[in-house]
């Protein structure tokens, strides 16, 4: 079981939102917590990313709730009321503002929220309660992800302790992205929030399920200080460490996925060209296809580097394309050697290698592949 | 069987590429043909599309030739001197300049021509042959194509006959989309390509069946000019309704699918917005899945839209989203429709419709169903 840092403070419940699991986990800091946040850039945001977003503005919180089984999207003006109900109730029971409050949500859309079952659980709901364990924080915020999601490191006397879920990028199967990183080094909010946005360019923002964004997408830090100051760039490396691990599980546990495909793309020109090639492959369903049915079929990569048509400063000759540390293109692979991928391919976690012999920058992108348990999660869910 | 425009003869034949089935199609006109081509943008593009996107400029063609079986993309320096030895070996065969004769080619990616078979059949080849029927030329450029794909309609006087290949957008499952139109309508180059172009923009392109961009798909129209000058608006229409009829065939025939998709997305600011709001729904996995399911998951489409995040303009209160005729948001759908709904998605054909409330522009998009049949197919290949 994993502690949490210290200050931090979780309750978690079943308040019915759907069936007898943990439905709601609410998080509170016992200080003002310095907070960075990131949101769903979606047209489609819900309720409760337009009022944490707006709440998250002050760069602290006390608290943060985050109901499962619901994402309260796509429900119009009751649907902004509730969200702010719930703010409010939460505020009353752990007695700060509603807007110290962070609001998460995530389950299916269109959907009302159960108010008189919300209200009954925060109303009965008097503090101090007795914090529960990383991992159970972890299983409350669940909806179709089959394990909890969480990761840890120490950086001098403080520590990281981040949870996340998501199974896919998108509701009803009651996906999005949701992560919470609590720690108690010290910081200002200035450098959270500077730490924390860089850390998601490479982490969070590097995953890619099934090129599907959520309505409800969100990624926050919160800081209690209470262990004081810690060097920075061992709490950016920490920090990394923590988000990347968590992207690591998020893309492992993706809707029907079985293998772990991680792509790197380097000699690039410059990060975003990377990055654009990075998610080209990492997103190609065929590449993921090809990767599911172990064929090492390196004409898939080549294509999904050709699709990038934009980036007209690629030379198809001079670009190289790796299996781990094999080399496919274009000194092409022997019939032995491609025997010998089949059997690379057929592991939890494998790498693609594209090097671009343009420049010195590169990005690593993370995502899965495409399995008919995809289809059949995706196809058999009835509204 | 469908003849062909007058003017132009098509010889089909088994060289021996990969198996028994035919594996190239030569089509002849007795005139230099006038003709507009669009190619891949592919950066990945083989010798084929550089060949003929050069040969193309001239307005004119006496012939094209394509090759079903073997791409010849991502082949280095052999397979650009094989793309100009088989353009002369056409030329000599049918008495042309080799400048005038297109290439097309369609299967497997990184492997080399059997040039000591193409010598054989090209030197053998002496015309003049009877021509084949347009069935029979559809037939000749198929790979995984489960059935040719063939339209043609009347112009006055003259004909327009198209036929067309592809499955997915690439290889090595050896898709690709190729298509060759012909007509014996008289116009000058510059009239057919300011038409084509017109025509492609809303039919070949607005076709997206897995994201993936072929390195070798091409479409052309040829014109004989036989048949005398038509009315021009009727000439558009004629092409539009060929290349419009050969799209949605090429969609119902894609690898696994089930199901034509048709989105539509009106009251949009412009049409550049329509396209991209519309792609974002035919391309997304979970609306896809969702449809191949027979589930009226609004949610998925009010999330496709979402993703769209550029086109801030869009309000989620004014979006209408309707399956078929049926208004599903913001107008909820009883649970009796949604079970009407369930019936209606279960059709060979659906439509998606999207209203904006923003402008007077739309676009319709064209796709189809993610299955398991799809994964099936794309994993289980082996190079």
């Amino acid at each position: 079981m994993t502690s949490l840092p210290k200050g931090f403070n979780v309750h978690v419940a079943n308040m019915g939102v759907k069936d007898e699991t943990n439905d709601v986990m609410l998080l509170t800091c016992d200080v003002q917590a310095k907070v960075s946040a990131v949101f769903t850039q979606s047209l489609f945001a819900g309720p409760s990313i337009v009022l944490s977003r707006e709440h998250a503005q002050s760069g602290t919180s006390r608290a943060v709730v985050v109901v499962s089984k619901n994402a309260n999207v796509a429900t119009g003006a009751i649907g902004v009321a509730n969200a702010n109900e719930l703010a409010a109730l939460v505020g009353a029971s752990v007695q700060c503002e509603p807007t110290e409050v962070l609001v998460g949500s995530t389950g299916v859309i269109g959907v009302q929220y159960p108010m008189d079952r919300i209200r009954e659980h925060f109303v009965n709901l008097v503090g101090p309660f007795d914090s529960v364990s990383a991992e159970d924080a972890a299983n409350a915020i669940m909806t179709t992800d089959t394990h909890p999601k969480i990761a840890s490191t120490q950086v001098g006397e403080a520590s990281i302790v981040g949870i996340a879920k998501g199974v896919g990028m998108i509701e009803p199967n009651m996906a999005t992205m949701i992560a919470v990183i609590m720690t108690d080094a010290e910081l200002s909010t200035a450098e959270l929030d500077l730490i924390f946005k860089k850390v998601v360019g490479t982490t969070f923002n590097a995953l890619s399920i099934d090129t599907d964004t959520s309505t409800s997408d969100m990624a926050l830090v919160l800081s209690s200080g209470h262990a004081g100051r810690v060097n920075l760039n061992a709490f950016e490396d920490g920090l990394k460490n923590v988000c990347l691990e968590l992207t690591r599980q998020l893309a492992s546990d993706a809707e029907g996925a079985e293998t772990l495909i991680v792509v790197t793309v380097d000699q690039a020109e410059s990060s975003v060209q990377a990055k654009k090639i990075a998610k080209s492959i990492v997103n190609s369903p065929l590449v993921k296809t090809a990767v599911h049915g172990c064929d090492p079929n390196w004409g898939r990569v080549a294509m999904a580097i050709g699709k990038c048509e934009d980036e007209t400063g690629i030379d198809q000759n001079a670009v190289v394309i790796k299996f781990g540390e094999h080399e496919v293109y274009p000194n092409q692979a022997t019939n032995e050697l491609l025997k010998e991928l089949e059997r690379y391919l057929n592991q939890d976690e494998i790498l693609i290698h594209v090097s671009l012999q343009l420049g010195t920058e590169q990005f690593t992108a993370y995502g899965c592949d495409l399995t008919d348990g995809y289809v059949r999660i995706n196809a058999d869910y009835t509204t």
